[in-house]
């Protein structure tokens, strides 16, 4: 499989274009030249209630965030040029959110290469598109990683335009979310958001799918929180065995801990940090539960170390984070 | 002043290429096609030493990673490509570890435009360069982010290009080198290491230094371990006043955390954790200190909220990071 990736790094937003340019508000606005940014509302759903507001109030024009012939013609463009540098691409897969993005996408590819297949992607949680070209209802909610694609209902030109020209829809999950997230930051050295890296948590749900095919991806957007994304790496390496945390039974007395610690040593683990918790366990009085945070090389070294503080007389649970 | 910054993101190692090409070694060997690569050695200087007894125990021929006029030739392409991009550019900042990528950009870029200013950078901890071509002493070493450029003796042949075409070199602190590594990925999305990230860090500690100026800067390295990038990241945050550890002195006993809890409610701070501490404290044994980690938006937020707190009664103390 050939991986081509175009990144779209802006965020497509809600926003009220304001007539009189140089008007700014007080409270909580950020002066841009010539506009006027709001932040409020938690999602995409209450930013546009808060717009919708303001269009009414000021009398503004509301230029929507995907349903819109113009903004789905400007999107296009990406589809448009992906296929112009890389003409031999197959697939093109492309986040769903409104449906904006992969509409303007669809008809500019399928225009220019009508073999090209068109596959849209949406997270598990909010399969709001995909629950509306099946005609079948969906639960659709969550605290999802994607939250650039989180939309609980999707366009209605958006859903004629995909109704026509989309091949498959995939779901992924929020652990696929994430380690499409940290592939990219480890990998490619890029930071994309949760619903930016949609494409490539396809392709890790479904490799065989994909396999053989010269296939295109969107990375449409970088705005992630860093403390998200902070933890979004430390998980994944939880994931691959190179951060664990072990919980580890002891007796409280001198000496304990250093024989455990002698047994990371050996094995060459560093310890990270360790707690100890007296009380809330099951062992009598005397009992302690120790657990170390620590740094291994990957699956096979943790499962060593485990297998060496158990061979060691050291009752030891290997905590997972999953 | 305007940036120009061009990644190049392959860390440059001491190596020895086998004249064997299909020879690969069992332990500790990734095997790649046509080429062996051998992990050890805690930093450079140790991994020239296993290099070299490679050599000699196998007639290798020995690439220097810095003191070698191809070496350095190849990587005067850099300042080739970033003038020929931007003619008008003022001056290049490129970091310093043994001097081969300065040396190649300082030849290539003053041959191409004799008025450029070439300036060098260097970790303080790692001031090898900066003390050879001053000719006084330096005290080197120690743990620094930027471990692709600690080295400690510079090349002969770098040492000799740099006192030749170099107009300045200038050191940069831990924390310059952090700030400019978490700015690179929040800002430019791009995950640099921190010896990339060095000339940034230049940048950042003297601004005034290149005020107006059109500056190049050679971000020379994305090899960064996950859970250092994690850290910086969050170090970051705290020293932005967006990620806080306050310590709150309270009495043990019901109600307490909760009246604490309604402050940041109030204040609409986020609590991400909270550690209490019965014993190691110096208030009377009924006294309890709680550490409670917390988002806040900003410093004048965060002030805010230790103000709110203090005038709610409680003894609170902000732990600083530096």
């Amino acid at each position: 499989m050939r991986l081509f990736c175009l990144s779209f790094l802006a965020a497509v937003l809600a926003t009220a274009i304001s007539p009189a340019a140089d008007q700014h508000l007080g409270v909580g606005a950020k002066p841009l030249p010539g506009a006027e940014v709001i932040l409020e509302g938690e999602g995409y759903d209450e930013a546009v209630a808060v717009a919708n507001s303001l269009v009414a109030a000021r009398g503004l024009t509301y230029v929507h965030a995907f349903d819109d012939p113009a903004i789905i013609a400007g999107q296009g463009t990406i589809g448009f040029e992906m296929l112009e540098d890389v003409p031999q691409l197959d697939m093109l897969v492309v986040p769903i959110g409104g449906g904006g993005l992969m509409s303007g996408v669809a008809i500019a590819a399928r225009d220019m290469k009508p073999t090209i297949e068109l596959v849209g992607v949406e997270a598990e949680l909010y399969p709001s598109m995909w629950s509306r070209l099946r005609g079948r209802p969906a639960q659709i909610g969550g605290d999802t990683l994607a939250e650039g694609i989180a939309v609980k209902e999707p366009g209605r030109l958006t859903l004629r335009i995909l109704l026509a020209l989309l091949d498959d829809l995939l779901l992924v999950s929020e652990r696929e979310l994430e380690r499409a997230v940290a592939l990219l930051l480890n990998v490619e050295k890029t930071v994309v958001e949760g619903a930016g890296a949609a494409g490539l948590a396809a392709l890790l749900s479904q490799p065989d799918r994909f396999r053989g095919r010269n296939v295109g991806l969107v990375l449409c957007g970088g705005n992630i929180d860093t403390r998200l994304l902070a933890n979004v790496l430390l998980r994944e390496l939880a994931r691959e065995g190179r951060l664990a945390r072990l919980r580890i039974a002891i007796k409280d007395r001198p000496g304990q801990l250093s024989g455990v610690a002698r047994v990371f040593e050996a094995m060459g683990s560093n310890i990270i940090e360790v707690y100890h918790q007296r009380v809330f366990n099951r062992l009598p009085a005397k009992g302690l539960i120790t657990e170390i945070e620590c740094e291994t090389r990957d699956r096979a070294h943790l499962d060593a170390l485990v297998a060496a503080l158990r061979a060691a007389g050291y009752d030891t649970r290997l905590l997972d984070i999953d």
